[in-house]
């Protein structure tokens, strides 16, 4: 029997990610996002949704780039401070003895030490209410060799990503390998 | 060393969820979506990224409605199912012994059996270029009563849910519990 919650913003499993901006004065900022996803294949697409008030939306649409970091499960306090801490009382980077690289492709850091990187140009910006939506393409993403398995592509096994529970306010790592996808299903 | 992977959509945690239509005879269909998530707080909205070829796409242009229903580990051969065969060939519901329940608050249907359902009506239609992105507003979200917890939340353990990697095709399970979020940074 389900039971009716209300209209809330609760879903599993949704990402806890590092997106990367500069300041006017070329500055390093990192703020954690949790409603942001793959949003397109061609061209390939990444949305991410900030509230006005946050340092990282001026950022973003003066630069009109940003970069998404993912961090391993041994970061999980990492992405927690870059979430709850503003960049325009701290250098979170300096805080966490993180490293700000600047991308290769676009006018955005990212964070050296988190094992995937992905660079996105702006294409859109949607208006939604209390948060707006930036949708980036996808330049290029970036892994740690460590993380990668032996056809070259990161195995989620070893980046080992945080999922963030946003009815409880949890994080959780990944667990059991289930299947493979778009085979397991047809033997129904 | 971070090594380029190219402009690939390669993150970690995605999510695997069926969208619920209605087509235009009233049947109903659902499909696996993987580019999908949160997107807005105020209002509550959802995100969905849809190819046009897919039956679904249509369904959800006519009828300005979708739900998300969020499969539990045991269901992923069935969202995997979901997500190889289309609705315009098959009775997915009938194929896989799921129940289709009429959404309370939206037209269109959901997975009975699937232990999270989220309600949506269509805001706001985005073409990004092989994927349209419909942004829905949260009308309502449901849960079976066996995964909240004492505070009548949806505990992410209990629900178990299944998370896609998209770079080598595998599904997950959700992991060990790495903290409480908004909180575990704060002694940074």
């Amino acid at each position: 029997m389900k039971k009716s919650l209300g209209a809330k913003t609760i879903a599993f499993p949704v990402p806890a990610w590092a997106i990367g901006t500069y300041d006017a004065d070329g500055k390093p900022n990192v703020m954690t996002a949790a409603w942001t996803g793959i949003c397109c294949s061609r061209p390939p697409c990444m949305a991410v949704s900030l509230r006005e008030a946050t340092s990282s939306h001026g950022n973003l649409v003066a630069r009109k780039a940003f970069t998404i970091s993912i961090p391993s499960e041994e970061q999980v306090s990492e992405i927690d401070y870059i979430g709850v801490v503003s960049g325009r009382d701290r250098d979170k980077f300096a805080d966490l003895g993180l490293t700000p690289a600047r991308a290769e492709h676009v006018d955005a850091p990212y964070i050296e030490e988190f094992p995937v990187i992905i660079e996105c140009r702006l294409l859109h910006t949607i208006e939604l209410g209390l948060h707006t939506q930036f949708i980036g393409e996808i330049m290029d993403v970036k892994a740690e060799e460590e993380v990668l398995d032996d056809k070259g592509q990161p195995d989620p096994a070893r980046v080992r990503p945080v999922i963030f529970g946003p009815g409880d306010r949890s994080y959780y790592g990944l667990g059991a390998y289930l299947g493979r996808a778009f085979s397991i299903g047809r033997k129904k």
